[in-house]
């Protein structure tokens, strides 16, 4: 595999096209609030511990954890054709997964939380990015403040992809509502659109 | 030590309250579609290195690098009385360490950086949070997204510090301009000041 693919281990610093995913729980901070902090942290890591699963299930690259909100990207370090697809299917999972959650957090008398999800594709400089004390695997690019913007505009419950995300989609996939959304440092608007499922 | 303060080492989730600091470099993402991925990450490594050796020299907590921002947080996991000015004069010492960087940043041909950075104090919950497969040490509050704001709203090689911060501090610290920022989720608007400097 390491002959196959050797670009997939080259960590100094190259062009990728991915797919990234932003996920958080709307709320939440307000919710943390008005609540002990050992059941924040409990639900918290209730909600994060089932997502990263399903990340990890769908190939996705865990970039960060901030708060209640989880960083992935599909595509690096290693590409692959269904990056975006991979991406989708794992956003329709996780949405899917709030339900166990949820009833989870019922019978432990904690609050139900509803996740919003953004999907955005783009070309963003992966590299080994940090110090000699502490460095990571991290991306730099208008792509991945795109999808925070994306992120910001989604509804509770909801998932959002941009236009460059639904190009590389097969035909499947339900759409809803198309809006189209200003981003600060980005020119042309960002058009986005509500993912229901995929149809059989 | 570990019988002076046992709660330093208590992961589990407590509410501390910190002063959470945040740097990025104005213009970054823009200049970095302007360069070679590999200039990209040798620009973003020389500038994290150096600020991660003055943030560890002055006993913060690196929480986080994303992109060209970095997230540190000052009286977690242990307190101290000075949590709040150690963080400004950490800032001092990076703003000026910038100029040392952008010396080394033109004779390698490589584009000068300014950065901004934001200090803000607050009560958040602390914890171990993740999953079994990836965990960290990470915070939740309104005090870390009002930070996020208030960087936002930083201009280039400045250093805006909440008043919840200056209330911390001793009288020798210039202040500059007053300005009051309205931030989402927050009733109160959340007035920050320039930091000039330390006087004698």
């Amino acid at each position: 595999e390491i002959l196959e693919s050797p670009e997939g281990l080259e960590l100094g610093g190259d062009l990728r096209e991915v797919t990234i995913m932003m996920s958080d729980i709307r709320g939440f901070t307000t919710l943390s609030e008005h609540l002990p902090p050992q059941k924040v942290v409990q639900l918290l890591n209730r909600y994060l511990g089932r997502m990263t699963e399903i990340i990890i299930e769908h190939d996705g690259t865990i970039d960060e954890f901030l708060g209640d909100a989880v960083l992935a990207v599909f595509g690096a370090p290693r590409h692959a054709d269904d990056d975006a697809e991979r991406a989708v299917k794992c956003a329709i999972a996780m949405q899917a997964a709030m339900e166990e959650v949820n009833q989870q957090n019922s019978a432990d008398g904690l609050p139900e939380l509803d996740m919003a999800l953004a999907l955005n594709t783009g070309t963003v400089v992966a590299g080994n990015i940090g110090s000699e004390r502490r460095a990571k695997y991290g991306f730099v690019g208008h792509a991945m403040n795109v999808t925070s913007r994306i992120e910001d505009a989604t509804g509770r419950k909801e998932i959002l992809i941009s236009e460059s995300t639904l190009e590389k989609l097969p035909d499947h996939y339900e759409l809803g509502d198309r809006r189209s959304l200003s981003v600060k440092g980005i020119e042309e608007s960002v058009v986005v659109y509500q993912l229901l499922g995929a149809s059989l």
